[in-house]
């Protein structure tokens, strides 16, 4: 049954979750970046990849993916999701630039929960909400210029999150987070025929090519990682948004690489 | 208790499910004109209102909304939902200009509906699905210019009521449906004490100020009405899309007004 | 157009979203009898009611709803729904037995929600999970029987607003909160057409026919009111679990009746 | 960071989508035995396990599922999830009994989700609905006795793909589908580093211990497999519903077996 990049496994291959790459995303972000103290970045960085630099990012995106075809964008419920990507800065290797590692991220569709686990990008079901700029002069509009104001949220199982808030200076800004520098992330699975071992995980990043940007408009922002019972962002301790910014973007992802 | 505008009647009003106007609304939306036979219009148009002249259009909108302190876009859980709007259009009064009327539109958030209620908009839960587009030169950004497509539907109770598709030709397009003529509604509510009298409508129309819009971008359209065992917009038989288009608008409404 | 019992007002009444009563329910109920400081009660119980005593409950309720043909059973979407239902109790009038007020409501289909506000109880949306007695001995069955745990959430707006415990004792209980005394609601509507004035709550309580219980099954308990930027359960203070039962119900609405 | 059973991989493991075996599951199924053309089930039954033989099951299941210690029970959104199973019978091999396999299963939690893959249920993100029997004699009650009406559904990316409707007759029923034979799934996931192969199936069956059950109501049926854009439910052509049982039933499994 070759023509099932994923399960299900049919022999026509066309209900498989995911299909094989390229996969095309755009998107509205809105990127808060955070410091918090280093020495808790262990709970959440494994250790063979390195130390946390104390500096991470999160990413409240809205997307839209597709293949080749397109076809999805002319059935937008398989296109469209929202997630909340966090990152953590881990130190360089030797004579490498800054990396990132993507411990926990969360997403409210299964097509893009499956292609995440292949890629390294460890999602869970989560609702997220972004506040969205429009172009136009309005007071719901949230317009790309100095002084509109936008949220962000995140929740799991019924309870938030992650909270952010962001005022727009109107100013150019950088990249921030992973569209700033190579994102890690671990892939592995625990084979159940062996159930008292865990998966092993290994560590890869994303293959993306041709990335086009609108151009970033930077933020100030706040920003809160709430307890939870289960989920672990608040083991970070107290985070400080350091910066912010909001735009579109536009990547192809063609595979993995071992990172 | 003078301070809940709507239920719940609390001392503070606070959690009233909808606060007194203005409403502020911005939004993306995918507009498609429609023809069908004006006979089968009576099932879904009153009688004393006028007649169906074979003309509608539905919208699929995803809107901002807010209030006057526009707390609503920093917690976007409470700013944000989709709707998809049906409008046919009534055989206009002597010296009058076109009219529409609203026979259904469904939307994904209780706060609406119940804004909706009030205006005359006979709202009920739906999930509504549009492509947005992006300003990105990208295979998944289906940018406003020529040749993009972009698709919308509607479900309700977990089936697809409507299925629309649109070809933008990137040319300016005029405004489409409630975007062009007054659109009337009906508001009534049936008193259980008297169980077995059903709602009387009265009819009213939001009284809409401050209207901005992006521009329209104009396409060609394919749509359908599903059958459902409970929804009617399949009683209007079959549509042909006439024309379509995309665009942003944002609107205010502080009332309603008799119709 | 006198068919449609509720809005949309089609010539057929079909796709009205209430159809009229009689209205059946039947369910599993988890309910917590609380206890807090009685003059907090006045944020939440209409003075022209009464005053709240310091007891109230909250009903965990997973319902089944059908009209007289019972057609909604047979396509589930249509009669299933979860709720969450908080009731105060209000001093007796001189002559009269106790009596409950129904502040605050929240559920998860359009139909109860408007079902619930003809009847005078202010229904929202909002996600509520409750733990079920299976009739199985069995880790994940929860029987009704003597040491079993019981969960209970709600959530609204993507946040927890209430949390409960049950532990069953396996003895029987009594009827709790709107299950042993009349529970009156308020219902209104603002005219947008005045949109200076708010709603103005007449006070209905449900005509309730044709019981039928399972008998309860006592248990002990615990509870919470988290706070929230809109709800305003926390406003209550610190709320005390007093008893707890578990069980199924059903009963009849066939209108509503003058408080 | 041996502590996370799958991923994300954090240092305490706590935040793992799937925590290690035993998972306990307890549950309401009403399951629908069909029969269909044979032939067709090549194009859902893997070629080297064998051959359709024109008989199947659809299990529409809503579960409660937690570990050892039961927590999830005290949080039910962590509990409780509804599915919908699709079974199809295959030609036992020499010596042996029955068996099945499942080309395709539908939930709505992911955690479910993932527990799934790991056996090889091929779970997608769908919307099961079932009438439960309530232990009440009532009209919403559909008690487990002779002439109660249930119904199932199944919706996927917001189509409705299966539809089931059962009437008891009161008599006792024998297992159906999974319930009576050893049931197989496939394993595989792809290597996004070689993104131009697909996954290579594994082919498991579930360990399954200390089944306890209630005792199977009978009934008889209707069956319908909707087309899909997707989902290939509707390949197996016409399905002619046999026979259907409605019951609880209990489940401990510990791991997973070569198949």
């Amino acid at each position: 049954m070759p023509l099932s990049f994923t399960p299900p496994f049919t022999s026509s291959g066309r209900s498989a979750l995911v299909q094989a790459p390229p996969w095309h995303y755009a998107g509205w972000l809105v990127n808060v970046a955070f410091a918090f103290d280093a020495a808790r970045g262990a709970t959440l960085v494994p250790l063979e990849l390195g130390e946390a630099t104390g500096q991470g990012c999160v990413h409240f995106a809205d997307w839209q993916a597709c293949g080749d075809d397109g076809h999805e964008l002319l059935d937008p419920v398989y296109a469209q999701y929202r997630e909340t990507i966090v990152v953590l800065e881990i130190d360089a290797k030797e004579g490498e630039g800054a990396r990132f590692y993507c411990p926990l991220i969360y997403v409210d569709q299964d097509i893009s929960m499956l292609r995440g686990w292949l890629q390294g990008w460890p999602k869970k079901i989560g609702q997220t909400w972004v506040t969205r700029s429009l172009p136009l002069i309005h007071p719901a509009a949230a317009p790309l210029s100095a002084g509109s104001r936008l949220g962000a949220s995140l929740s799991v199982k019924e309870r938030r999150l992650v909270d952010a808030r962001v005022t727009l200076t109107g100013e150019k800004a950088g990249r921030l987070g992973f569209l700033s520098a190579p994102t890690i992330g671990a892939v592995g699975w625990p084979d159940l025929t062996q159930p008292e071992r865990a998966a092993v995980p290994r560590y890869l990043r994303a293959d993306i090519i041709d990335r086009v940007e609108s151009g970033w408009t930077a933020g100030s922002a706040s920003l809160q990682f709430h307890a939870h019972p289960v989920e672990e962002l608040a083991l970070l301790g107290e985070v400080r948004a350091t910066t912010a910014s909001a735009g579109w973007m536009g990547i192809t992802v063609r595979g993995a690489l071992a990172a």
